[in-house]
Formats: structure tokens, sequence, C-alpha cells
């Protein structure tokens, strides 16, 4: 595998965009090709079978790009497929739960940690496992925050209503003695300076999405990838649904200007030979 | 067929129990089975093909049920799957758009005509375009409110938060002069209340689950299938992922106590061998 060869990050939709912002930051060599699973995003309810069948399809998508590594940029993803796809690939792949779990367990001083996700991360139990397995000592306070998300998607960042919603979820949790603030859900990091309003300054805000870029970083080095040559590399973004959507919002997201709508390009699993081939081989089986 | 036949219910997830609750209310005899596609909720994102297909396994599974007609109890659906499905069925169907619209341009004196509903509904121009049918002069003003499906599901009914969500997506609409406004989206019509608090008693509020149940029942009387025997009859809840969460939020959308856990069943179509002719079919042509 060639030091040369492009990254692969993946997520369910558009969220993982956070996580190339961070690495973009941290690897600004490296050539990004992103895949969001748009057409058939949430991943956040559906079974774990349902979440590494699609996680699969994504990878062999990447595997024909040629990536020479992969990030999986979105907590259920990482939080369900991670240990499936690890041991079929050759590639490297990390995901963006373990590190945010790594660092909040680094950070805390109280040994109080709060988790906010989606619902479907918070009843997966994946952080606070990972946090357990780090520290048995640890006390890990959990909040589903349903309304982020969409309030991250209709743009109402700096907005009264969301510092409203950001107190109703998080004041039980400040209270609980708290000192460190997982957002364990990729569009949360968006909210970073309305959050840190609310929760102040004895409280860390831990971006797994950060942590994730630092930890792939290591990934890299380690294995020898490290792209050498010294560019602004071209990006690949692909989506399986809403071309047009995803660009403007991702712009949002990763700041203006980085994704043109034409750049955007459309892969529908539906009409996918590879789909009707795993369907084809689970009825053999 | 036989009037004695249950009657079928189909939404993307959890919405069209507002639905049942209209058909309860409107058709006290009528046995329902209700199929809420939580695996692979929202529709609202997908493309026409992957919607048509989904709603073609769910109708093959309510008519295994002997079902003698069926309500499309979803706004996506109906605007996407219902023409298809027509001509392929010997049971009547009805979806939640046509009663809807047909019912709004009804009560409009101004001819000016508010539609909010979630971003996909409103970008399928769906109730623009049979709201001109009817009537090429009304004026239609849309509104996507991606907020109101969260603020519901986390209960957030009589709140604060709530009430000024509502004056952010309504005051521009109101504005207008409309003075009919549709709720086309299954759960809206749980913020009946609120939402009417905002806009007055001058703009008449339509509830196309509510125009669905009338109009479903005269379907029955036309085809002579309106259940004769006067009983309570017991419904039947499936889901295809989540029959616990199914149970809870369903109840508080029905009423307490319709639904108890144990009696939503799960059918699970990614292990369906019907899903697998399908690709199969799909593949050959």
């Amino acid at each position: 595998m060639s030091s040369s060869a492009p990254i692969g990050v993946f997520d369910s939709g558009i969220g993982g965009t956070t996580v190339v912002k961070e690495l973009m930051a941290s690897l600004p060599n490296e050539k990004i090709i992103y895949f969001g699973d748009t057409a058939r995003v949430p991943y956040g309810n559906k079974s774990a079978g349902t979440v590494i069948m699609y996680s699969r399809q994504i990878v062999r998508f990447l595997l024909e790009k040629k990536v020479k590594a992969i990030v999986i940029a979105c907590n259920t993803a990482s939080a369900l497929a991670l240990d499936a796809l690890k041991s079929e690939l050759e590639v490297p792949i990390i995901g963006v739960v373990k590190p945010g779990a790594k660092a909040a367990a680094e950070v805390t001083k109280s040994n109080k940690i709060g988790v906010i996700a989606t619902r479907a991360t918070i009843n997966s139990g994946i952080y606070k496992e990972f946090l357990h397995k780090t520290n048995p000592d640890i006390q890990v306070f959990e909040k589903a925050c349903p309304l982020f998300v969409p309030l991250v998607e209709e743009g109402w960042i700096s907005d009264d209503i969301t510092r409203q919603v950001i107190h109703r979820y998080l004041d039980d949790l400040i209270e609980q003695g708290i000192d460190a603030l997982v957002l364990g859900c990729t569009h949360y990091p968006l909210l970073t300076d309305e959050i840190g309003k609310v929760t102040g300054e004895k409280i860390k805000l831990v971006n797994p999405a950060y942590e994730c870029a630092r930890e792939f970083r290591y990934v890299l080095e380690e294995n020898d990838l490290l792209c050498q040559e010294k560019h602004i590399p071209e990006h690949e973004f692909y989506v399986s649904d809403g071309p047009k959507a995803f660009a403007e919002l991702a712009n949002s997201f990763l700041g203006e200007g980085i994704i043109k709508r034409e750049n955007v390009k459309v892969h529908n699993f539906e009409n996918d030979d590879s789909i009707l081939r795993t369907y084809e081989i689970k009825r053999r089986g």
C-alpha cells in the first residue's frame, strides 16, 4: 500500500464532515475520499446486523477507490461495526468512539464524566463500556439530546431557542458535578461555543472528532502511510442521495467553499451489483 | 373479500398512529393491522424507487394478513407510492395527502393556504400539486418544520420552547394572510392546541389524518366492506425494529393503554425471502 494513496472516511450522512474538518487540520497533505450514506441515514435506530452490512458495502466502495486507511466518522457505526470490519480488512481502520472515551478519561479529575449523544448511541452503552474499561471508578452520566441534530441542520446555532434547549438537556448533568463532557455525536461540535457558555470553564468539552484525527495521524505514522508529498489535495465526496443538499450543508459544517455542488457524486447502492451479490450469498448460506 | 376482514394501515414509523386514532374514532368496529417501518424510518429523504419498493413489501405483508383495504398513513409514501400500488392491487387503497388537500381547498375563502410538513414532503411539491388541481387560483405557502417531529417525540408538547419554535416557523405564513393550514406530517396533529394558539381562530387547521379516516369510511361503504359486527376489535401492531420504544411512544400518541409491549411484534424484512426474490427479479430484468 502506497503512502500517497487517499484516506477513506465514511458516515451515515453529513455529520462526519466535522471529522473531515479535523483531519484536514491534522493531516493537511492527505487526500480524503468521503462517503455519506444520505439515502439510509440515520443509522442510529437500525439493528447491528444492518449497520454492519451497510458499513461493509461502503468499505468495499472505498477500497475500490484504493484508500490506504479508513476512518469511521459515525458514532453508531463505530459502536456497532468497527470490530467486525477490523477483522476483515488489511488496511488500518479506526472509529470515533474509542479516541473520544480515552480523551475524556484522561482529562477528568472528579471521575465524573458526562456523555451526550443520539438516543441510539446512548442506548448502545458504548461510551460507558469504553470509559469503564479505562477506569472502573469513573461515573458516567448520559443524556440523549435528540433536538441538537435538527437545530444544527436548521442553522440555529447562536440562537436563543438553542440556548434554552442546551440548558434543558445539560442542567442535570452539570449538577452531578461532571468535569468532562463528551460530545458523542458528529453534529454536536458545531454547538461547542453555545454548550461551553452553559457548562462554563470548569467542564472540559471533549470532541471525539478531534481526538480521532489525532489518533488517525498516529496510526498512519505507525504504518508508514503518512503522505510525504506537500500539496493541497483535492478531496472527493460521495453520497447515496441528495448531493445538492449535502454540498450546501457540508459547506456550513466545513467552512465556506470547500465543496462544490458538481463535485459531490451519487453512488446508489440499491442498483449496485455488489448488493445483489450480498443477498445471493446470504441466500445460499 | 369479506367485510369482517381487518383493515391494513402502514407508515414509515410511529407517526401513522395518529391516523389509527382517527380510524378508531370513525370506524370503531374495524380491526386494524398496523405496520410501522421503524427500521427504515424516515422515508422522507429516500428516492421514489426505494419508497415504492418498501411500500410494496409492506403491502405484501398486510395482504398475507388478509386485509380488505389499506390506508397509507404516511405523507411521503402517499406522495410517492400510492399511484404505483393502486394499479397493482385488487383491494382499495388510499393515502393521507389527497383527503388533506381536498379539505383545505374546501375551507379556504381567501384562496391562501399554508402547508407545513417535513422538508421531503415540501420538496416533493405534492400538496401544491393537488391543491392547484382542485383550484388553480389557490396560492400555497409552504414551510418545512424539521423541529416539530423531535419536539413531539421528546414529549415537549405544552412547552415554552415549542411555542417559540412554532412562532419562528409560522409567523411568516400568518402574515401572508392564509386562512387554512394543512398539518402535512403525521406527528403535527399532536401539536394542534399549541399551533392553534399561535395561528388564532381565523386560520382553520386541517388534519389530513382526520380527513383520511372520513374518506376511508366512505371507501369501505362504497365497496360493501364496512364491518357489520358490533364489537371492540383487537388491533395488531407490527414494526420492523424497536417494539418497546414503539409501544411507549405510540401509547402517548393514542392515549394510554391501547398498546401493550408484548403485543407489538417485529417483522424483519432483511431476513425475508420476499426481499431476496425482489432482488433476484431486479437482476433478471
